[in-house]
């Protein structure tokens, strides 16, 4: 009830402060992209056109603004793979979730694999972003298994598979450094994906 | 005919000098694996058990002696694919590369994580591991399609297939942290590079 009674004044001030942490976390992004996180919290700021006291009453150094990058990011994708229709064809839900990644990751791939851990992705199930993802995939694939699309098969060995498959830079390859389009690279991955599946 | 000229206390001294940096360079792939690249060159001579003067003869800094490990690593595993015999079956080739790769990669995978790029292995094809490795593979591929073995099909694609499915992460993942044999490793990895492959 509280946020209800807030006046317009407070409204638009807490719209403003939420703009200006999403400038400066799309310039964070920007940032990780182009150098990796060898950057100030300032240099973003600036980039982000808001002044450097205000990037630190969002976030106490550059490394905690990257983990809200990165956090706001696994939380974006995680809802969009939970809008998408789960239909009656579970190889059909299989490639929707690869082509919803092929997008997003030949966007921020350039980013994201600045903060990709060396661990394996095993050794990380218990990441919000590795979790998030290897929880999916493997709902996805126990019920290609069940449905009999796929033959039956150890099933964490198939979502590794997926994980390195999909690796934001092999997305950033095929579309940056050979220049495919999302579409293309969507259907080569997807389809080597269900073939290392035996479908 | 110099070396030949060389009495037995040179020959002698150069023989330590050899076991001395080789002795280095094993200490900096163990620290390498167990916390990454940020140690010093002291704490490698240290963990050696020579002077920290020997190891600054050797290399200038942490950096120069990483890259040491790395070319060294490099050049032998170049060497022991140059060494696997050459069938008439482009299939078994590819399994004989799949094999050496994974019992050497589950040896030094953990270490060699830390050094890999976040950069895409297309956009790295001039260094010379990436480059090795691609040359390599992107032969057997064509072989294995001239063959008859393999469906035609895009070779740049199916080479960066091999390369994200064999990353040492992966095998570390297997070998490590699912505590899988190397030969089920290598088994699992190689058929699903083949079944990638449509082999």
């Amino acid at each position: 009830m509280r946020r209800m009674a807030a006046g317009a004044g407070e409204r638009q001030r807490r719209g403003d402060a939420r703009l200006r942490r999403a400038a400066l976390l799309a310039a964070v992004g920007e940032l990780l992209a182009e150098r990796g996180p060898g950057f100030s919290l300032a240099e973003a700021a600036e980039l982000a056109g808001i002044s450097t006291a205000t990037a630190y009453r969002n976030f106490s150094d550059t490394a905690s603004a990257v983990d809200a990058f990165f956090g706001e990011l696994t939380g974006e994708l995680m809802e969009a793979f939970d809008r998408l229709p789960a239909g009656a064809d579970p190889i059909a839900d299989i490639q929707a979730v690869c082509r919803e990644w092929v997008a997003r990751a030949s966007r921020w791939g350039a980013a994201a694999v600045h903060i990709r851990s060396p661990r394996g992705v095993l050794a990380r199930r218990g990441d919000p972003f590795v979790g998030g993802l290897y929880q999916r995939l493997d709902r996805l694939v126990e019920a290609a298994i069940r449905d009999g699309a796929a033959p039956a098969q150890d099933v964490r060995f198939a979502v590794l598979m997926w994980l390195t498959i999909f690796d934001e830079r092999v997305v950033v390859d095929l579309t940056g450094t050979l220049g495919w389009t999302v579409e293309d690279a969507a259907e080569h991955l997807t389809g080597a994906f269900l073939r290392v599946l035996g479908v």
